[in-house]
């Protein structure tokens, strides 16, 4: 039996955890994942493009444990009352090969690219940085503004998105939080919610050659977390940001950046930092209170990798509706596949156990 | 919600259509799949290796069906009491990238692995085949025999492990088979297994370059479905065999078979020939009796993803147990992830329906 937590359960963890905690707690993981950055098995992930969107399998591995993330992004599916982006992934037994976590991601995904937005920011944003601006308000806006407040210091977001209801939405989700030391401004354009921010978050979702930011909106000491672009056509930045002499730009992974990133967009010699090194305290994320930062995020493997880690360990911590699903065969002799056929039935779903 | 066949609907499915029906159905939707080859997008599998095993991803997709396998392979899991090779796998929709099934693939991989040593040796192994060498008696024995004798008309088996232990356990599940019309005859070696065989099915486990068949045993007019060399460093055959002058190689997916089929012993410029190429006519499986002819088979995505569509519509078909997973969230506006964290409860898993 393989341990299964489906939708429902990852909202239960986080009502128990407090979604803020979760992401702290998250981030830790995924930081400390990223520290022991050579301990890990990497490669690009597995996309498979169609006129509509884009199929990805994200493997991962440091030799112990492997996990791996199916992930789609489907700009259009909102049209038809569905996600832009659903994602599920596996946790598995280096030694047997054995899986033994399936767990829905789409929700997960969300917090790691906050948790992950959040490390980066530590690290690039000026200190004192106290204002973001949102550019995109869809399913990722109120993770980004949960993250960056509770866990960076963001007294204040300035929200724009082409589609006012998005904003609607997050802005009616935000009064829900009832977050006393943040205040939500609602901007006319992208150039009045950037105007003024220390940091400008693009999370975007149209599958094209975007150009959310202009060079001119752009100003000395800015952090740019750009979370949006992330697949081969797909980018969010002009290209004149990436070419400012001031600049500084950091990647999760870099063979997979330069297909995927913002900087797929420069030529192969374009100069960038691994977030791996910035962590490790290598190299600084940002040299001066001049500089113009950009986390050019796309999502890496290894993220999910910690936040399978991190939910298979908050899964038995806490308490709730526990269940599993009978995806392995159960042997008596492991080269006796076919006695499977003319043994006792397994129990189909695993029983639903209230944990003590 | 995601629809869900565990080990015991698979078993269930099994039993309602018959183990041998259900071969060679899946026959048929694999045959169909590789008839229309060019439809595919194609790519070697992914490999994490480790000391002890490998685990697989195996994507593949047709523009309007996505599938992907997840298998590993630890040749030493049996000493542990697990099974060398488990496998689950995924059909999803590409127009919306949402998953549609889940699926156990163990078993299922076991049936359509001998499903496609059928399609192949229908138009490789000599007209009158009745004598079957089986070598390698583990999980894979009972399909194999099963599959050659009800849909290929071998009379004969002959067995050979160097566990004696799997081949007990293979003549015990023969046996309660009741196969009036086929022989099972236990041989000591696999040279006695070997003489007067008109197939040779090699189906071993080691994860090394064993040489299962050397030259002398091969003789004019034999057919070898080499199943068990399928990952690099694990070979069956001797190489001077697939160097006899008088030999027809036939693989399933070029560039994966280089890496990891049985001719990953020779070099580039080996010739051989792709399945999809026989089973459409424009290359014969066999050019007179006297050629030997080898089908050396390692498992390709699209027997995966014929499996999947398979196990789909006759999930659907069939009575019995039917489940579901909440994998994905339901969301009323696709851009209100958030808002699922204050909305009520899914359904935890879904019920299980007697079906009509």
């Amino acid at each position: 039996m393989v341990d299964f937590i489906g939708v429902s359960r990852v909202r239960e963890l986080l009502a128990r955890r407090g979604t803020a905690r979760f992401i702290e707690e998250l981030a830790a993981e995924i930081e400390a994942d990223f520290l022991r950055w050579d301990s890990f098995e990497k490669s690009p992930r597995h996309a498979t493009h169609s006129s509509v969107g884009v199929i990805e399998l994200m493997p991962a591995s440091d030799g112990r444990l492997y996990s791996f993330k199916y992930v789609n992004g489907h700009p259009k599916n909102t049209q038809e009352g569905l996600l832009t982006v659903t994602a599920f992934g596996v946790l598995a037994d280096v030694h047997t090969g054995y899986p033994l976590l399936l767990s829905e991601l789409t929700l997960t995904t969300a917090l790691r690219t906050a948790a992950t937005s959040v490390l980066a920011a530590r690290r690039m944003a000026r200190a004192g940085s106290r204002v973001m601006a949102l550019i995109g308000n869809g399913a990722q806006a109120e993770f980004q503004t949960i993250a960056f407040h509770e866990l960076l210091g963001i007294r204040e977001v300035r929200l724009y998105d082409t589609d006012r209801r998005a904003t609607d939405k997050l802005e009616r989700n935000l009064a829900r939080l009832h977050l006393p030391q943040l205040k939500v401004s609602r901007c006319a354009s992208t150039a009045a919610a950037v105007a003024g921010a220390d940091i400008v978050t693009t999370a975007t979702a149209d599958k094209r050659n975007a150009t959310i930011l202009t060079p001119e909106l752009i100003v000395a000491g800015m952090h740019l977390n750009a979370v949006g672009g992330d697949c081969p056509g797909k980018t969010e930045l002009h290209r004149d940001i990436l070419l400012r002499p001031d600049v500084r730009v950091v990647v999760e992974y870099e063979p997979q950046s330069r297909i995927e990133g913002e900087i797929q967009q420069m030529d192969a010699g374009y100069a960038v930092l691994e977030l791996a090194r910035v962590l490790a305290g290598d190299a600084p994320g940002r040299a001066s209170d001049a500089e113009v930062t950009v986390f050019d995020s796309v999502g890496f493997a290894l993220e999910d990798f910690s936040a399978l880690r991190y939910l298979q360990r908050i899964h038995q911590e806490e308490r709730g509706t526990r269940s599993q699903i009978d995806l392995l065969p159960q042997l008596h002799d492991p080269k006796d596949l076919f006695g499977l056929l003319a043994a006792k039935p397994q129990r189909l779903i695993g029983a639903n156990d209230e944990a003590a």
